[in-house]
């Protein structure tokens, strides 16, 4: 029996776009390989046996497998839990990143983009999941059958500018406003908490907009914001009236389900 | 016996601040009228008869009320709970104000200083409650016996630009940073749960300044930042480093006690 090489490596972090990634591959016949980062994507582990489990200090030791196999193009996608610094014992692959970085670390972000340039170097493609699934991409308009009102258009203009301004200064991405106050504003705490606090913060009964954008820094491969059914599932529990959502540039998982669970609640939802 | 007349008006909502102008216009012999507004300031309501107790939407009656007592100065401090707009029937002297403001009403700022500008109009002069107690405003320097470390001082720096970004923006005053990574930014919940919250997002033992500094736009005379022995508590729980806030522009409720509780627990203040 002829070994199979696989034409595509993912590196998974948390959350549910492996799974699609996967699937994807799956469905059309593409060759993959699932790395998984240690301590991270218990249930697509489960799921699916990943070829290799790697922890964020021994990138080096994936590198080598990947290019074992003969692979070029890596999508790395999903959350990974920013590591606390002092007890990591790097491999020399990761040693020498750290060493480039300089200490410089801070977000997320830059963990991930100080990756993602070192493996261009070694000469992988990095792709982007919406180049596997580009139905990943939120569309333009309104999504669903319910529209903002007045005051909701209002609050989405407004709230588009202070959230990319949020954005801009890489404090996060998304904010929940009603009637020109800012409730909430997500910082290191996750979208969900964020919208769990703007509850109890809101006057309306229905009332406030959760408006999430990409940061105009973040690198768009490996780090676009996804809104899935959970986002929206907080946004009804909240009492919020609906979510505007950058078009082109967030990623919505499982768009029908979030859409027509939007539609029965009564929530509208628009790619602005 | 003859009637005092009450040389200043302190109109107040919730904090401590009131008590200490009560106590400060007592020590001086300051002649002065309580005015409480109606569902706030329970305890100072209890520890000193109020002369008169105010709805936020019958504020004609205030003043009408301040001006048989020929009384000029009024201060007017403490926070005001933001009134749902639904329910309220003002008077007369509420509904002109309110009609001026044109449902242009957003943050708590936009209320109380809309309020002041018509009472100013009317021939008050307002106050600050600095100009009745001078020592309220926070020094420049390092106030107690620790100091910030190397990396706190970078974090102050940068933090201090981004509290200020986010106050011009009308958002919130404060945040909370750790190594270059915004933890938290306060939008309407308030400092003291942005705080906590920053305790579950921190990564360091000890690492993390909580920010403080004024918005730009905000009328100084009604709504400076305060912190008090609360919001260093809150920090001390936190298992953050210390405070930064904005000198000449915060208030400092009970200095001693606070400076002497942050010695005694290791954190640093500074005034910056």
């Amino acid at each position: 029996m002829e070994t199979k090489i696989p034409k595509l490596a993912i590196i998974a972090g948390n959350g549910s776009i492996p799974f699609y990634l996967v699937e994807e591959c799956k469905n059309k016949g593409r060759e993959y390989c699932l790395i998984i980062i240690d301590g991270h994507a218990k249930e697509l582990s489960e799921k699916y046996k990943p070829d290799f489990i790697v922890s964020l200090s021994k990138m080096g030791k994936a590198i080598k497998y990947v290019k074992k196999l003969n692979i070029k193009d890596i999508v790395m996608v999903g959350g990974v839990e920013r590591p606390s610094l002092r007890n990591i014992i790097p491999d020399l692959w990761t040693a020498k990143l750290l060493a480039k970085l300089n200490s410089s670390i801070t977000g997320d972000d830059s963990i991930l983009s100080s990756l993602t340039k070192a493996l261009e170097k070694e000469g992988f493609n990095i792709l982007a999941p919406e180049n596997i699934i580009p139905s990943l991409l939120c569309p333009k308009g309104i999504l669903g059958k319910f529209k903002p009102n007045k005051n909701n258009n209002k609050d989405i203009i407004n709230g588009f500018k202070i959230a990319k301004l949020v954005g801009s200064n890489d404090i996060g991405q998304s904010i929940v406003i009603e009637n020109g106050l800012v409730l909430a504003v997500e910082a290191a705490e996750g979208t969900d908490n964020m919208i769990k606090r703007s509850a109890l913060l809101k006057k309306e009964e229905k009332g406030g907009v959760l408006i999430k954008v990409i940061k105009p820094q973040q690198d768009k491969r490996i780090d676009r914001p996804v809104i899935g059914i959970n986002t929206i599932e907080e946004v009804w529990s909240a009492g919020l009236a609906g979510i505007a959502i950058e078009y082109n540039e967030i990623l919505i998982i499982s768009f029908d389900e979030v859409i027509s669970y939007a539609n029965k609640k009564g929530l509208f939802i628009a790619g602005i």
